[in-house]
């Protein structure tokens, strides 16, 4: 079987793959060896056989019936996911959001870790929240690894645009938003969304004329 | 041309029509009346052909080069989402991130707004945020118009199982988790996510392998 380049997975693919690997590391947890391509399937709201077929294209993880080692599988999904060395993670503003997302951290994800928190609200800069001194967006600029780096951008509605300059000007390419308003970035900068208005969409399409 | 009924619009065409909602939001609250193909496009970083496109597909709202009236096109799009009328949204967990979602509202989406939260937390209960009275779980069965609502889930780790079980005994039917664990539900149920660590996931993929 021709293995597809890891640069040429779709974000579809990339999709199940990070579901995956958040279901192996449960199971890790826990003290789980061995899974099935069913526990999977089942975890991931994906069909057995899609779960078959991606492990197969994705490594030799194991066979059909015997089950996948859950160390080596979740290895080989990191590593084609790029997350065997996950990238730090930086805050710009610390309002209800920004803070909730420091309090909570990012355990349970690919080894992501906080590195640094930004703030315009002077009662804010230079306290520390779960461990992270808040900083001046000022100070972003001075940032070391920012292009190395994604920012999650939780600033107050209206100044998203702002901070998104801020970053791209700092050399930040990375760049998810928790900003409610659309943002522009140069074609060089890979601009996401959390999108709580649009899944909220999503929901009351379907209970309207949906099946389910 | 062959109006495409709103029972089969695909994720991808709603997901696009809850970002021109959005922008028209924006562009209505600044006083625009008119608004032009190509400024959609920027805003929502699609291409203004394919903005032409989903325009001549979902009404007559406007000619190309004279624009699009911005309260027409937005009540037109909104018939079609379904959000004219939105559903209530209720919250289950007030820790961070819950409480974070409570204060920042949802100001700027298709009039959803918060109707109740719940948290297990005794010194929660009865307490108030945003004008929002915290009940206990327990009382989710007594919600009023449970089936017709929207449900948050952003519970502590780990126990994002049982709220899921206790809104779709409630009556529930479709639910939106912040809650990083994968989680079940019946077939008749819409199950979402929030999937921050998938979108930290396709960021570090792309940093690391794709061309930007």
């Amino acid at each position: 079987m021709v293995r597809p380049r890891h640069d040429k997975v779709s974000e579809k693919t990339i999709r199940r793959l990070s579901h995956y690997a958040m279901c192996l590391r449960l199971a890790r947890n826990d003290g789980t060896k061995v899974i099935t391509s069913r526990f999977l399937s089942k975890r991931c709201g994906i069909s057995a056989a899609a779960v078959r077929k991606d492990l197969a294209m994705y490594g030799d993880f194991g066979k059909q019936g015997s089950g996948y080692e859950v160390d080596k599988l979740l290895g080989n999904i990191e590593r084609i996911l790029g997350t065997c060395t996950s990238p730090p993670v930086i805050i710009v503003g610390v309002g209800n959001i920004g803070k909730a997302l420091l309090e909570s951290g990012l355990e349970g994800t690919g080894g992501y870790r906080y590195t640094a928190a930004y703030d315009t609200d002077p009662s804010l800069v230079e306290t520390t929240i779960s461990g992270i001194r808040i900083k001046h967006p000022d100070d972003i600029a001075r940032e070391p690894g920012i292009s190395g780096a994604i920012a999650i951008v939780a600033v107050s509605p209206g100044h998203g645009q702002e901070a998104v300059d801020n970053l791209v000007k700092a050399g930040c390419r990375s760049i998810l938003s928790f900003n409610l308003e659309p943002l522009e970035a140069p074609d060089f900068v890979n601009l996401r969304y959390v999108e709580v208005s649009t899944e909220l969409d999503i929901l009351t399409h379907s209970m309207k004329y949906g099946e389910k």
